[in-house]
């Protein structure tokens, strides 16, 4: 199951997941002038990024909507971005946290899972349901393919549904956590994860590890460490031994060259000393959790 | 406003939205073969579609899942389609159903309001909260764009969220319902309706007229008639006086060829008269309810 890839990666490498959301302005003025379009531009800098921080890289997310932003050029990088990270070897998440029911449901699958946007895994959003997550299962159990659904965020607007309290006196992403576990559990690698893993936003230190206690088989994908406020120590939580979870940063990563000075001619050095300095802090605080 | 151009199109042409769910293995056999590729395959069934359907439309709907499920060759099928239909003047609801926040939301919202995929509408998931709406709050007072966002579905899976009712007895889909509808009085047309809209299943007769009348100034998009279970006296119940909102059918008509003898070579024409045939039903249903 593609859960033990990713869980055997983490092992190897580390929690980071390097997010390829790549926008245009984040280029290198001198680097992007290099190009006669932006399909070249986004996926050769994309490139640049995999190759430099690939053995640091547990796996690589890459953001659907900054490509979709520019058209069927930048669907074009995005092809060929999923595409190498994929001859590369990579474990391969694409955030498009797509969400619908029946034939639509099954056309994002085979758009995402199969075909010219082929990924390892994709992000799905359970608004509509359960069902609007059945149509991925077919992949899961036979073509080596996982899924990421939404259950708790950590921006504002996350009150607005998500910790809203039932009249059962749960949260509803502790709801949706509770259903897709039991449907996860039908799914499961032999690295004790399933294949049908949440999204999970860092939270306070209590309801953290709850959290990890109570879904001990799912596997988290982790957004908001670094430019979003989260913290080594609040990550820490939901990693149990080091694995369990992949923490993702994008902007953090692909824009660390701002922060040195001559930067932009080795963004890509940049851009994988972060990647080391990310998973070294994270791994620093697992121990001291452990400890 | 865009509101106003889609209620002054319903005015004109009645409450039918056309959905454009095009997979290939709807398109006549014939029809199918006379094309070289997938991209003028799905196209050319769409146009016909288009130009048959034109008078009886009150606005089409394309859901983007069937061209993203043909990759590069879909999505350029997904272009085309949307800049024919914007150039005849119809008014057209982009079925995304995307949902993220932040730069990512903004993103999204640059790639289906600008560019390649320009659409006037599109249709939003709430799951991540407010904050996953206001992206795009720029171009519904600038750019003449409106939203419609999920608000309740009547698939099955619908129980496993929208449906829970919170602590202080509101359902969730009302608690969304509510939130948006705030939201949406800052961005009212004339007529009456906000660009802010709500995506709003069928229920029983009690709910829905009750859903109808505290809801006044949204307009709904109201999916599942016929293929999904839907009648037209259901989906009268959230039409005022005939407006208010557009009653999407995708496969009915697209497929109503299939119960011609001989429909295959006349597709077009089947669909045009499926499309009156609803629009007239609906209406004959309203007109029944405010007897």
């Amino acid at each position: 199951m593609i859960i033990d890839r990713l869980y055997e990666s983490v092992d190897k490498k580390g929690v980071v997941c390097v997010g390829l959301d790549t926008s245009l302005d984040y280029l290198p003025a001198e680097f992007l002038k290099s190009f006669e379009n932006i399909e070249d531009a986004l996926f050769n800098f994309n490139k640049r990024i995999i190759d430099a921080t690939f053995d640091a890289a547990g796996c690589f997310k890459v953001q659907i909507a900054y490509y979709e932003a520019y058209g069927i050029a930048g669907l074009m990088a995005y092809k060929k971005t999923l595409k190498y990270l994929r001859e590369k070897g990579a474990v391969v998440i694409a955030d498009i946290k797509r969400g619908d029911i029946a034939k639509t449901a099954e056309m994002y699958a085979k758009a995402h899972f199969t075909g010219d946007f082929e990924s390892d895994f994709v992000t799905l959003s359970p608004y509509m349901g359960l069902d609007s997550i059945e149509p991925y299962l077919p992949y899961i159990d036979n073509e080596e393919k996982g899924v990421f659904v939404l259950v708790r965020t950590s921006n504002k607007g996350a009150e607005d549904i998500q910790y809203i309290k039932s009249e059962n006196g749960k949260m509803i992403y502790d709801e949706v956590a509770d259903k897709l576990y039991v449907m996860g559990e039908k799914h499961m690698g032999n690295c004790g994860y399933s294949s049908i893993g949440g999204v999970m936003g860092c939270t306070h230190v209590e309801e953290g590890l709850e959290l990890r206690k109570r879904l001990a088989k799912m596997f988290f994908l982790i957004p908001g460490y670094g430019a979003q406020g989260g913290k080594a120590e609040d990550v820490a939580l939901y990693l149990k031994d080091g694995n369990g979870g992949v923490v993702n940063s994008s902007r953090g990563i692909l824009l660390a060259y701002r922060k040195q000075e001559n930067g932009e001619k080795h963004f890509d050095e940049c851009a994988a000393a972060e990647t080391v300095r990310m998973r070294d802090e994270i791994a620093a605080a697992v121990k001291k959790l452990n400890a």
